[in-house]
């Protein structure tokens, strides 16, 4: 199988070096790689070049390091690192980002929430990953009174809302049957819609137990009591936020992956949920795990090899329980050192 | 002067009266009472009378309890209990909601988070609230493809920004001079207007130290290193998930009250930042110093009564370090007696 690797920015190469070392460990792979981000921006003058585009098209799957680069932070939008992410979610139609957070045991420490709180975590978010306010029509504009103005669309269809939405169920399927809903139904249209349509798909699901949350009040959940939770369905911008603070409650952000999905075959993209971190870039400080743990949900879910991401996923469960710790995770190992640990581990 | 309360649904008449008590105590005042959300809705068939509205108008203070019923979840839009709610901000012009979240000492236990952590939060949440995608133009149509579609437009103007960003930078002033601005500005342009008015305002208050934070990244540090915050100014819907985030790491929702400004004269409606909790209405399980400590807030902000507003406030931190406990602080006393150990640290 072709692996494309796309390591973008900041600390992406470092990290995806790391991960591909652990797959040329568990099987035999062809990896092609390709500028992405603001990387591609100063090699090409476009953050996604349309070299980079087809490979991730031909390939058999998608390995995506971070992207982002202060220094591009001013410039147009199109031409901004992020667009090459938003590009590529949107050209390979990936919808359906599974994003989990769970704490590593031994791990306790590294978060924020009490030992017994952070514990109870176990949850993955699926999040729409095509759509909403990210995609709908936006600009800048003069009102009538000659103000400037700026405007995003939020929009959802009900054939958007319904793709995700099984992706939802299926997924609570796999787990433990409890799947709740996030939206602002009490004030947004776009919400009304998002929970009429779930609960119609609800109607397949028989076995899962379907719930609705409004976003503020899952903020305060996944704050309070995130053991509650099974699988969350919401949308773009919602996934967005709470994915991230459901990271954080489950201890580092530098151990958390996360994957793509187009539902067509086994196309997808698979990338650590933190970012480039340009403050530790270049320096061997970066944490390896969520880009290794990205690796291992590639095998899974685009190769169908599922015993190889076990494997790979109780190697780095073994390093951290050994002990392995970078600086994230208040220890001092190397980016190199780190997957070192997990290699040895997986022998 | 003249207080308007509107107890509204659920717990909301329960906690409005001890609020008024503990008022009654403090100074001299005309209260007069009218319905609003579900409740008025039942009595009336609008959740928004135009005697509540008028009520709210000509007084010069609005002590609000709570909205939402869970039986009206299903009808029209502009009949559910929220419908008066939004209605009476914007009608008032309440644009600038400040959320205060600070740990009370003794609560340690409440909060999730690690009681070191808990203790280090003291943020101010500068939330706009007549704007964003709550009052866009929104609506449910068909697309051309014939499919149902929910829509909301998330927009600001400069003026409606530059007015929060000086409510935000004025609050930084009285406190420690930290301003975060949190937007998505990598995804949005309404969030790009937004900085880019936040910047421009931010020349006129050269003492106040400006950063800028993406919200998923705000969710993020809000669970990590919330003592990092000082004041955070945001939109709309930012706002409305931050500042339940924020107040719930700060321990119980039942604790935080909040302000509604509109900037011109004291004109202000100050509420508990918790909800109806139809749950426990009726019960006198409630925690009522969210609502007494609002009525703290009024004082302070709409009647100049700044020194009675600190002895309540005092009084509240008293109550709790002498052990005080409602149900959701783990505690046994009722609505009432809950009260009355705070009238008690009041004498
Ligand atoms: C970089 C940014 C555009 C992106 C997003 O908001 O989707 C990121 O935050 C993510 O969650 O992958
Ligand atoms: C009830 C709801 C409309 C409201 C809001 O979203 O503004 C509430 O969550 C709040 O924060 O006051």
């Amino acid at each position: 199988p072709l692996i494309a690797i796309l390591p973008g920015d900041g600390i992406g190469p470092e990290v995806t070096r790391e991960a591909r070392r652990v797959l040329e460990r568990v099987g035999d792979f062809t990896f092609e790689e390709a500028p992405v981000g603001g990387a591609a921006y100063r090699e090409t003058g476009h953050p996604l070049p349309e070299a980079t585009l087809a490979l991730a098209r031909r390939s058999d799957a998608v390995l995506f390091g971070a992207i982002g680069d202060p220094e591009f932070e001013a410039i147009e939008r199109s031409l901004r690192p992020e667009a090459a992410l938003l590009g590529i979610r949107k050209e390979l139609n990936l919808f359906a980002n599974l994003r989990p957070a769970k704490l590593f045991a031994g791990l306790e420490d590294a978060s924020s929430l009490r030992p017994e709180i952070a514990r109870s975590i176990d949850v993955m978010i699926v999040r729409e990953l095509t759509g909403d306010v990210y995609f709908g029509e936006k600009g800048h504009r003069k009102t009538p009174e000659g103000l400037r103005e700026g405007h995003d669309l939020m929009r959802y269809d009900e054939r958007e809302v319904e793709r995700i939405a099984r992706v939802g169920f299926e997924t609570a399927m796999r787990r433990k049957k409890r799947l709740c809903s996030v939206d602002k139904a009490n004030v947004l249209e776009t919400s009304q819609l998002w929970r009429d349509v779930v609960i119609e798909v609800s109607a397949d699901y028989p076995d899962v137990t379907l719930s609705h949350m409004y976003v503020d009040n899952a903020a305060m959940q996944l704050v309070r009591d995130p053991g509650q939770f099974d699988v969350i369905v919401t949308g773009n911008l919602f996934g967005d936020i709470l994915s991230d603070q459901a990271s954080m409650c489950a201890g580092s952000i530098g151990m958390l992956p996360s994957a793509s999905l187009s539902g067509e075959g086994g196309r997808g993209m698979y990338e650590p949920i933190h970012g480039s971190a340009p403050d530790i870039a270049g320096q061997g400080k970066a944490n390896p795990c969520a880009a290794i743990l990205s690796a291992a949900m590639l095998l899974r879910y685009s190769l169908g090899m599922a015993a190889e991401a076990d494997r790979i996923e109780a190697a780095v469960a073994k390093a951290i329980t050994d002990g392995a710790r970078t600086a994230d995770l208040g220890g001092s190992l190397s980016t190199t050192a780190m997957a070192e640990a997990v290699l040895a581990a997986l022998a």
